[in-house]
Parts: C-alpha cells; sequence; structure tokens
C-alpha cells in the first residue's frame, strides 16, 4: 500500500510502497483509510521537533504520519466484537490498554500504556491503519469518512475542552474563545450546541471573525493589541467565566487570564508559551487555570452525534494523499483554507 | 473602649481609647471580642504593603486592625433574627450583602458590595467590632471564642482549599500540603477529617513536620531542595493528585507544580510568588491550578462544627491586647509557637 | 386598592378595597403589580384543599391570593440597595430570611424562615405586594412585567428541573417531557436552551404536540395507552435518560419510570400520586428518582435571562383583575389557552 | 477440581468432580480459589428464585454457584498484561466487555454485555474460577484472598453506596444506615473512612448495634417501631441528608423515607418490598431517591486500598467448601456470625 512517511527531520515525506498491516492482536482493527486529517503537529514532527522525544521513546524513521483518521474496517482481530468488516468508522488518536485504572475511569488519555499512531508508530497517512477495538468509532448514518476525519483529533481537541467548560455556562454567562481557526470554529459550535451562553471570539484575522459570526458567536473582537478591554467592555466589565484558549503562545497566554471574570477559569487548549501570573492574583481573584489534552472516547462519540445531527460542521480543503507536501506547503504558508484532508486514491473513487 | 490602631504605615500599633461602635443598621451586630488572631497579614498592612491599595479605596488612618474574630454579641440591629445578645460567635471576616448574584450563589467572597473589617474599616483588635447579621456563626456547646477566633480566616482558608481537594480525593490517592504552620496544620486536620487520603506534608523545619506527624500526617519531607524527588518516590513516582500550597513564594510556586500527577490540581492557597509553567506542560500532563480565596459562611460554619466534634484543634500562643506590638515583633522574629492570639482585658476575667 | 381575595373555601374570589401595604421592616419592598400568573394551585386554595394546612399555620380568611407576580418597584424600605423605585421586576414566590444554611448555600427553597405569600400570606392578585429585597430580580430591557409574570411560579419550577437535568444530557442523549401543558412547553424550551439532547414531549392532546413540535420538541408521542412502547421505540429500545414528569398523577407516575433507561433518573415535578415501584427495580436498574420544589432566585434570574434573550416564550391569555373569578371558571373547564395572567386597572393602561 | 452446583431448585448443592476450565479468550483469566464468599443470593438461587430469569436467559442446570471470589492467578491469555500467574487477586463481580460505551464511562455494571459468573455461568464455589482480565484487581501486600473475598461483591456494594453518599455529606450532616449487617458493618466503615458526617445505625437486632458502636458508629437505634422518632431526635427534628437502606423490604421501604431530611437523599441497596411515596412528598420536600447497583471495578480497587490500610475489615466465619451445605443451613437458621466463607482444601494448606 501507500504510505506518507518521514524518512529524515526536516525533510518533506515520502510517499513509500509498504506492507499492509495485519490485525495480529485480538482485538487489532485495519481501517481502510476514508480520510486523514493534516495537523500542525505533522509540521512539527517534519521540523524534527519530536527528535528528541522519539529517541527517548526509541522511535525509528521512517515511519507513516497521520494522526486524524477515518475510513472502514477491512480487518478485525479474532475478539473484537464493536465493529465489523465495513464498518464507517472513526478513529480515535490513541490505542489504550482498557486494564489500567484511568482507562476504568473512562479517562482514555491518561492509559498508563497508551500507544499514539501517528507520532510513535505508523499512523493513517497512508492506504491502511492499524488499530484498536478501543480505538474506533461507528459513524452515524449519512456521516462519510471525509467528513468528519479532522474531528479525530481537532474537534475531538475542541469539543473536550467545551466540555468541561459547560459545567459552569449557565444562562447569562459569557465564554471567550481565542483563536477562530481549526480548533477554534468547532468549539464555538459545540458551545452553541451544549450551553446557553454568549460566545465571544477574538482572534487577529477579520475573516477568521466573519466565520465565526457566520457559525453562530455572539460577538467578535479583533486582537488587535485592544482585545483585554473590548473583552471587558462586552461583560460588564467583568470578563468572562470561561475562557478557552486556543492559541497559547506568542503572548496570547499572558492577556488571555485578564479576560476571566473574578472566580472564572481560564481554558488552556493551545501551547507554545507560558503562564506568567503572580500567585497573589490566582488567589485573590480566585481563578482557576485548566488543561486540556484530546479528550476521551466518548467525547468523539458525543462529537460524532453532533456532526450526525449536523450541529457541527467542518471547513476543509481535499488533498489527495499523493500531494500531502503540497498540503503541508500550503500549511506552512498559510495558504490552506479550513482544515486539510488527505484522501488516498482507493477512498476517491 | 480600647482599640489597637495603624497611626502611620511602618510604625507599630497604638493601643487608643476610642468610641464603642453602635448597631446603626438594622442588621448590624456587635461583637464583645474574647479573642483576635494575628494573622501575617497585619503585619502586611503595618508595613504599608497596602498603602496604594488603602488610598485606592479612600482608606483614612488611623483605623483598628484586626479580621480574625471572636465573642460574644453584644447588641443587635432591629432586623437581626439569627443571634442573641450573648451568644458565643465566631465572625466571618467579610461582610456580605445577601443580594447580589455570588450571595444568592453561597458565594460569598466575591460579594459584590463586600467590605472587609480589619483591612479596610475598623476591625477586631479591640474590645468590641461592629459586624453584620450576615457574618455570624453561633459557636457549638463548649467551644470557647479563644479556642478558635484564628479559625476566622486562617483556619477558615485552609478549609476551603481542602473542601475543593476532597472532591479528587478518594482511597488510594495522596494530597501533598506544603507548608505546616498556622494554616498548614488546620489543613492537614481537615484533610484526614473530610478524606481518605494519604496526607504528605513538606516543610522546610523539622519541628514543624513533627508537629505534622502529630496531627496525622502520613508521611513528612523536609525541604531540603530534593523535596520534589522525595514526594516523587512517596507517590510511585506519579505525583500526588492535590498538592496545597500554603506558601507558594520564595520559589515554591516553581517547584510544587512538579508533585502534581499528570491529570491532577494544584491549589494555591498562598502568595508572593508567580507561576511559570510552560502552556506545553499543562495542556500534555492536562493539570489544573486552582486559587482559593478565603471562604465562605457555611464553610466556617462547617469547620465550626469539626472544632466542636474535636477533629480539629488550635495550637495558639496568648497576648493580652495591650501587648499586641510585642506579639507582632515575635511574629516578626519567628517567636511567635502557634498562632497568636489577642484577649481583650475584659474578655480574660 | 382592588385585591382578590379568598373571604370563604369552596367559593370564588371577593374583589375587595383594601389598605395598600407599607414597607414596615427595613427590607421589605412593595410592588405594584403589573401581571399575576393564574395557578392551578389558586383553583386548590379555592377548593379548601390548603383548609388543614391553613389551620395548622394559624392562616385566617380572608386573604389575598396570588403567587406568581411582577410588576415595578413601589416603595422600599430603608436597606434596600439592590432595586429602586419604577423598576421593573419580577417576584421570586418565597420570602427568604438570608441568614440560614440552606439560604446561605443558595437554596432557597429551603429557607427555614422562608414565607409564601399568596398561599399563607397576603398575594399579588392585586394593585400591589409586600415582598422582600431578597425576593425581586430586575427585569431585562425590553421585558414587560406581563411577558414573564408566570415564570414567577410556574416558568422557575420548569427551569428547576431542567437545569438539574441538564447535568446528566450530553449529545446523544434523550430526555421525555410528559405533559405539554403551562409547565411542560416552558420546559421544552429550556431544554433546547441549556442541552443538546433530543426532546420527546408526551401529551394526551394533539394540539400540545402541535405546540410542542413548534416550540422544538424532536418527537411527539400521543399518551394513548401505548406511550411507553413508543419512546421505547424512540431510544433504540433503551428508555431516555432523563424523564421529566409534569403531571406525575392519575396513573402517570406508575407509567413514567418504566421510560427510564437503566441509571438513569426520573425528575418529579407534578403529584397527585403516588409512586409504586418495588426496590429491587430501583436496585437492578440503577435509577434514580428526583424531586424539584419550585427553584432559586439565581434559577428565577437565569430564566429572565432566557426570556430577555427570546429563547423562552411564554403563550398567555389576559384577564382583567377584576375578571379572575371568569379566568378561574375558565381554567376549571379547559378553556383557558396558555396561562392565565390577570393585568390590574392601573397597569393595563 | 471440585465445584459446589445446583442440580436442581430447592436442593441443597452437589459438591461435583468436574473438569478445570482453561484460558481460552485471549482475556481470560484462571484464578485458584482462596476464598469465595457464600451470599443470601446463593440461598435464593438455591430456593428458585431465579428460575424464571435462569430459563428466560437459557441458563441450565447443573452450573456452579458462588459469585464473590478472591485467590491466585492461576493461567492467562494470550493478551493479558494486567495480572501473572501467582498474583494474589480479588474478582469483580461481572465480567465487562470493555468497549460499549457504559464500560468506557467506567460504569461497569451497565456493560451491555455483561456476564455474571454465579449467577448465569459457573462461578466461584469451586477450586478454579474462569474470570476475565478486566475483572481482576491484585491485592495490597499483607492482604489474603480470604481476608476480603466477601468484598468481591458485599463490600462493594456497600462501597458503592457510600461513595455516592459521600457526595452530600460534610461536616455537620448525618447518615443512617439501616440494617447493620455483612453490608451494613462495611458501610459504616467506608462512611467513617470516607466522611465527616456523623454515623446513626438502624437495626433490630441489639448485637448487631454493639457491633456497629465498634466499628465507629456514632449513634445506634434498636429498630423497636420507634426508630423514626429516634432518629428525628437524633438529628435536632430534621432527619439525616442521607439515609442507606441496606434492608429496603418487609416494610423498612416504608419508614425508611420519613429519616430523610427535606432536601436529602434516600439510597436503596436491599431490596424485597416497594416503595409507596406521594408525588407531593416527593416534591414538597424535595427529596431524591437512588439506587445502587454492586460497583464499579475502581470502586473495588478503592475498597482493596481501604482493606489493605486497615480502615475496612471484614467479620467472618470460615468453612471448608465441602461444608458449603452446613454453611448454607447455618445463613437460613440465623446462626452465621459474619459473613460466611468458603475454602476450598487447596487454599487451606
Amino acid at each position: 500500500m501507500k504510505a506518507a512517511r518521514l524518512h529524515n527531520y526536516n525533510e518533506y515525506l515520502h510517499i513509500d510502497e509498504v506492507d499492509e498491516p495485519k490485525a495480529t492482536g485480538p482485538l487489532d482493527v485495519i481501517v481502510m483509510i476514508g480520510a486523514s486529517g493534516l495537523c500542525r503537529t505533522d509540521l512539527h514532527l517534519k521540523d524534527g521537533d519530536f527528535k528528541e522525544i522519539h529517541e527517548a521513546e526509541g522511535v525509528e524513521l521512517p515511519y507513516t504520519l497521520g494522526h486524524e483518521s477515518a475510513g472502514w474496517v477491512h480487518e478485525v482481530g479474532s475478539a473484537v466484537t464493536n465493529v465489523e468488516i465495513g464498518d464507517a468508522v472513526v478513529v480515535h488518536p490513541l490505542i489504550t490498554c482498557g486494564l489500567c485504572r484511568p482507562c476504568r475511569a473512562g479517562d482514555d488519555m491518561h492509559c498508563v500504556e497508551g500507544v499514539f499512531p501517528g507520532l510513535f508508530v505508523d499512523g493513517g497517512h497512508a492506504d491502511f491503519l492499524k488499530t484498536h477495538a478501543r480505538s474506533v468509532i461507528k459513524l452515524p448514518e449519512g456521516v462519510a469518512p471525509k467528513d468528519i476525519a479532522a474531528h479525530a483529533d481537532a474537534g475531538l481537541t475542541a469539543y473536550h475542552a467545551v466540555k468541561k467548560a459547560a459545567d459552569i455556562l449557565y444562562p447569562g454567562t459569557r465564554v471567550v474563545v481565542i483563536g477562530a481557526g481549526g480548533l477554534g470554529h468547532i468549539a464555538v459550535q459545540c458551545l452553541k450546541a451544549l450551553t446557553p451562553a454568549e460566545v465571544v471570539v477574538v482572534d487577529r484575522l477579520e475573516p477568521a471573525l466573519e466565520l465565526a459570526r457566520d457559525i453562530g458567536a455572539d460577538h467578535t473582537v479583533l486582537a488587535d493589541g485592544n482585545e483585554v478591554n473590548s473583552v471587558t467592555e462586552l461583560t460588564d466589565g467583568m470578563g468572562a467565566e470561561a475562557v478557552i484558549d486556543i492559541v497559547a503562545e506568542q503572548g496570547v497566554e499572558k492577556v488571555a487570564p485578564q479576560m476571566v471574570r473574578d472566580a472564572g477559569t481560564y481554558y488552556v487548549v493551545g501551547y507554545g508559551g507560558a503562564l506568567d501570573i503572580p500567585t497573589q492574583e490566582i488567589i485573590l481573584r480566585e481563578i482557576s487555570i485548566v488543561g486540556n489534552l484530546v479528550g476521551t472516547y466518548n467525547d468523539l462519540a458525543e462529537l460524532m452525534t453532533l456532526a450526525g445531527q449536523g450541529q457541527v460542521t467542518l471547513h476543509t480543503s481535499e488533498y489527495p494523499l499523493d500531494a500531502i507536501n503540497d498540503a503541508m506547503v500550503d500549511l506552512e504558508n498559510g495558504d490552506l483554507r479550513g482544515r486539510g484532508i488527505l484522501i488516498p486514491e482507493g477512498a476517491s473513487a
């Protein structure tokens, strides 16, 4: 089969002909890829940002990238009971053991044996992906793999943070979403579906704000250096009960906490920067800061329900899998509109 | 009456003869002080650390310090129904309106009209204190004002943080308390009363750790520069589900987050330092950081229950109110054992 | 002023000329009534259903009915700070003390000193109502008293139950509302605003189901004796995660629990019947049953937000206050469409 | 191997020589039984109370009873990674799939594919038991199978209910445990470990109350017909915030709700009776009723932690497995002190 593989750091991918994966373990599932989302993390992998951690974990190049996958079940291990060959599925990005204490609490991302295809073992930028019974979710009727592949990681991450924030969002509250790109526009839709809160979207780009308004944002604020004041004005001088920061780098993580109301919560989704908050401010304002890491299997299943109901839709640009390097270049240059989706030749028929 | 008043910043207090306060509003309550706790914040006030905020709020010197008070009801306004003259009471440090949205949710500390005696208006280092019906709690039988005065602020703050942490502390979890002084030794007792978690106490001083062991700490760790490793060893290499940081300054706030297990929570109680955590760490470890500001009226009532049951006891050193400056000097010099308690002459009879 | 008063049980009301109430306590608020909702409880009061409890509580006839009030602040006591004369307000049905432990937790309905005007003291079917600072909520701009008077009790009760249910309603879950009348049609709107759940409405009357569909119900089921099967079919044979029973009498309370999915919850809002469930069924299906009693002050404030946003609207029929007995007859005969609203002469100008 | 099997309803068990079970599936685990708890459900099974449900589920006699098992891992399937041969383990009573939505939320008891050995397939009253990787928990050091076998079902059920109740039990609250037998005495110990609430124990037998006091009950009440009044007196005339009913039959389920305070919760653990509560009472008192079904895997792991810490201990009477019918007769006649524990010959060496 074809697979887009990383041979050397700081070099674009090779489209290699490699052996198809086989279901060797009793709970293995082989998925024929229908669509595979291109993530900014793929660029980081290419650029060698994971070199150190790869070496620590014993990852050897080349291997296949891709951690946002959807497709159809192609082969199953002997003990798989939850899907059948031919089922359309989305693939949760982590392979979990189902036996450790976090798994037993539904906290998939903290599985003590978790394996992350596309980051540490062969992933989904290929014709086939080897995953596990605990990582596949059947798609609702009418939903095609290419419609929702990008939910497998990007959408899931946005949904997970929104679901945490929903706990404190009742009528009359406000929530700020910083960053109206790939994750942000899913977060806005999830907030509208799950909560009665007013949604304020902050972004540096006017077109992103326009999209935010189209999908339901109640207010938009241009990040022009005056964004804290603008949010303060939109929130009766108090700040927002919840701020969801999809960016959290390049100084955004310094201003975002100022948008949080006393007793409110700052949800960190993006990364790259560093918090720098006096403990006195944390105390006197009694604010909380909450990290968010991808999401659970059930989170992804719930997001699929929203997708099936038409409550959350993705904006995507499709590329043939063969053209993955073009997609990567477009993503690097800011020329990729919506989420980039790679379609293997066999799936596009 | 006598009152210990701040006349000038950077100068010890004056014991003045001033008019007794009167119940002028319908919900006013005048408390004859039985005991008044001395807090490190009193030193900060004396040292002028609140000068700027005093000026911003229009506070004029001289005024009476003291924000940890207990005593007996001396006079009540026309609409007071919850206490009667002669009742022994502890005084919640904040006067709240009972009408705003936070008050209506039981979130007293975020009252939009809150007034803080001892910080901004006359406080309890005096023979009498003017407070409000919504700030007084009757003491359980057998509990005297001097036994629990220090709970009014220090104990309440410790209890409030412990109650938040209790939500995530089930059998098999660990909680670290950093700082085994005034607040810390109450936190340890509250943790033992409210949770089945193993309690690990970290402090720079061996005698503080000895006290911690006496009151129920399961493990103690000397903060000798190797404390993160020690905590890691005590927690199977994982860190603790909850870390309650009573210090949060002088670099402690930099090492404390390293003691938190993935998916765990860092409760900030002390202040003075500043958080400096990469957003990537917050995300990848999916940790939370939670601020804590004093506590609610019901928190204080619950703490009084624990005091009445003998589950939480205070270590105190008593001084006559007249000797408040001696107590302040002792506190500054590290010569004050336990919490300093000031006793007006009339109450010591 | 004019007041509709109950002189004898089993007799319609008298429109009496009585003295206007005065603000005698420091937190009293006199509201000039803009609109007063007619509730089925008014019929029960007229019919003597409360005779025994009235005698036990020392209530003497005649007195003024009416416990769903909205209007404008007319006079305030000396200590009232949250409203000013002329403010448009809705009136929470209970007068609470603000001092007891339930009040301090925001649990208004369990105030140990609660007073219920219209049931035990003079209520709002009059030109003026005496209430309390803790019972008035300013209306959002653009909302008139007659638009939302019926929310003061009926809407609040529906909202309170929905808010509890919202905790377990995530994407993919289903909620059944039994009874699509006054409370039911508010519950449906609140569910659509607060949750992503599919809403199934059950009623005996086709026109009520039609209204339910108009305001957002995803499915409707005629209660024709086969309603449990119908709900089961609509929920993949499992039942619904939440069942909100606005009726809970005449046998409905016997079939409603059968619509609940294993591990689900049955919310009881209506009354009149009696539960009859084997403890074995409660255990083996691990279901919960949750009572609901009116709602909190903050609940009502949140509902006003939804009303101001146009997310919840009421269907009403207006009558002059003088014609209250006509309204009661219409309600008794099933001839009253929507919620009956009484308008004093002075308010209709 | 030897196995105690039910050949005919209404007939005591046969000690048969049967084939040892083998690990045929990849996640199968064969446990050499160290101890097997005798449960009242074993009597119900013998007495034919499950005949109908057995027929519906296609269960054919003879089969081996026993659903409270602990021992040592004897054989594992190819994909088992969480235990090794020789490990001492307790066995969660349900075999779960790990793939369905309830399993993925940690809600083991509602697994859609759950299998219950000892009720529907061969159980643990034998030398060996076939179970599954997801059902075994390694024992803490120093804990032997016979010390904790009865926790596998009885203890787990008590713990699960206590853990739910702990959410509403803060300092000053009261909890009533009705029934101080096998489950009850575990519930009392779990309550003392997990909560600061005062524990009131109600039972018909004075010796049971004496045991309750020994293990930490704060108050005991003889169920002599006046028990509701006694509980009311012990709770300031209000009732208890939580009532945990281990009996829930023979009329106990009629009086137990009267011990619940307004806004409190009634936890149903036992079964046999039927609730008969007017919906008006549920509403006006705003009480909740919560069913409890065994417990989760993590619940059992947490209970093992408490057992390892010595916070929960079991009172047991040991019988050789061969003497199971003697034990059953003793249980029927009320002659069995504590929980009956069956020890296979090989384990007693």
